[in-house]
């Protein structure tokens, strides 16, 4: 296959909230479909879901359902990932996936586009990754900075929007926001004396409050979402002596995750040089103006991470502090596996 | 004066949102007021607040208006605490600052009770500082680690609720709260494209969204709240070399500020030691459970700092994370003033 040639496209988990924005972003960016096979959970099938003027109807996972593809891009659960991908692989197919299943592969490149597209050279199991959507955001920010001048150590926490546990966390906060509403004073001082009511993603309320645990609590403490971000950095930046210590934090955000970063390099950066650094980068705006600074409304629905705040830490001479937000379901997912699925489709076939 | 004798005791700043808790705490706490005087702006004059049963009186401040009082407890803006918190100590009263105004002067003790409470023996302008709203949290968490193993360093991210920016902050969560119910996909991509709308306390919407700057831009880039809690907390703490890099941001929590600390030591501190050392101290609550982490709202309303989250960086050896909530009305402002106020009353009269 060479450039620009259309493409048989097969999405699979397309009816969830990435999947769907997979099909808008396909749209958005006029990527050359020949043909669209969506794919879901047999409750959904059957399901019609518009593109590009017309609709595609869903269709449940099964024998041979990808025959005759070019390319699929999978947003599920890592065990229907494990299962799926490497059969979309074994028809021929280039398959893009989200899911956490293949990440540290050493046989699957994980890919942030524009990042570290070249990795894609290496792709022997026909399968390309995607990082965690926090991950993506973070690895966008400081990539250029590493580049010049090598990160040794990142302190980072984050603020987390709902929609990173996808559907069922925006209704989630949705319900909760909708039944406060009017007497919001019952979330002043919830805490008094009781237990919280709980929902079904959360086992606190997230609307009015701040749950400070993303993921699974793992190894040592931290939680599946700390531990990605600590190693899917590395592999992403390729240094596996960064060193990442993170604090994941769920927000009542619906859409764009956001995180501080303290920077440490193995030589002084000060803001003026990342500043042209960032300036310079592709994917990134820096908002350079402090009051200024980006927020996750800002940053959702628009393709670059956009980074703020940046300051010399005055407890560390030669590092720095920062801010980066960026929509979570875009670059931290449907968008970056577009770009994968544009670089791929304008290399020669091997 | 002796323990226990029966106080005549102003409250300056009494219809704000901390002079209010102010009065509730008196009252909760059973605090020996002999006379109860409540002061307000003039536009407030007249208004009647409910205390222990009765009512008292909202005054202007003016000529004489301290007359007679042993203990006033101010809570209003800087240039107001700057004229009549000495106006107060001028006629013999102790006084209890929450405003800026004197937190860095080297004679006024800047006190987080329990924690440095013998400050208070060195009183000379006969005025004590309570620290900013989210430097007591943070100090509160703190105290018991750096007494044991000298703090180094600390990188500390917030999640501060809007109540830190008083009634005027409340009403605007409030407001956009109440507005987006029932359309809060208003609120997942508003940033396409377009100017958010500006509120009246901040320029962005703070529904449905996170700030990243509290406080006002200054010196390098820093807010006002970030110089705050390094400058303070080396006061409090008493130990000019802790370095401190903060970065503050306003989330939509109605009340109880939220923080990520990553401590570094003179000597390693393991988690166990760590959870030893705040489960003996006062004033602090730990919550063992990684997965339990306690939110803002469970902190709303209760008297000790909840601390969860702890756990050894894996990026460096004998440093820790943690993750510390606490109510900014209470311990971070109210409650702080009267157990300082309940301290000084027990000090026999110099």
């Amino acid at each position: 296959m060479t450039g620009g040639e259309r493409q048989r496209v097969g999405v699979v988990g397309a009816t969830g909230l990435v999947g769907t924005e997979i099909l808008r972003v396909l749209e958005d960016r006029g990527f050359p479909v020949a043909e669209l096979r969506a794919f879901a959970s047999p409750r959904s099938a059957g399901r019609v879901l518009p593109f590009a003027g017309g609709e595609v109807e869903v269709h449940a996972l099964g024998e041979g359902c990808f025959d005759g593809l070019d390319l699929v891009m999978v947003d599920v659960d890592d065990p229907l990932a494990l299962e799926w991908a490497p059969a979309a692989a074994a028809v021929g197919a280039s398959v893009v996936d989200n899911s956490a299943a293949f990440r540290m592969d050493p046989d699957v490149p994980l890919v942030v586009a524009g990042i570290n597209s070249d990795a894609l050279d290496h792709m022997p199991k026909g399968i390309a990754s995607c990082p965690n959507c926090t991950t993506a955001v973070l690895v966008a920010a400081l990539a250029p900075l590493h580049r010049a001048a090598r990160i040794r150590r990142l302190v980072v926490s984050t603020y987390q929007s709902v929609s990173g546990a996808g559907q069922p966390g925006l209704r989630e906060l949705d319900d909760q926001w909708t039944k406060h509403a009017g007497s919001t004073g019952a979330l002043l001082r919830a805490g008094d004396g009781g237990d919280l009511p709980s929902g079904e993603v959360w086992d606190r309320p997230i609307a009015g409050n701040v749950i400070p645990v993303a993921g699974s609590v793992g190894d040592a403490g931290f939680t599946s979402e700390e531990w990605k971000m600590a190693r899917e950095t590395r592999k992403i930046l390729g240094d596996d002596d960064i060193a990442v210590t993170a604090t994941c934090v769920r927000v009542p955000v619906f859409v764009s995750h956001a995180m501080t970063a303290n920077v440490e390099f193995h030589r002084p950066v000060d803001p003026r040089e990342a500043a042209e650094l960032l300036a310079s980068a592709e994917g990134v705006t820096l908002v350079a103006d402090g009051a200024a600074a980006p927020t996750p409304l800002e940053s959702a629905g628009v393709d670059p991470v956009l980074v703020g705040r940046l300051r010399e830490d005055p407890s560390l001479p030669g590092a720095l502090n920062l801010w980066a937000t960026g929509d979570n379901l875009r670059i931290g997912a449907a968008l970056n596996a577009v770009r994968i699925a544009e670089h791929l489709s304008r290399m020669p076939h091997s």
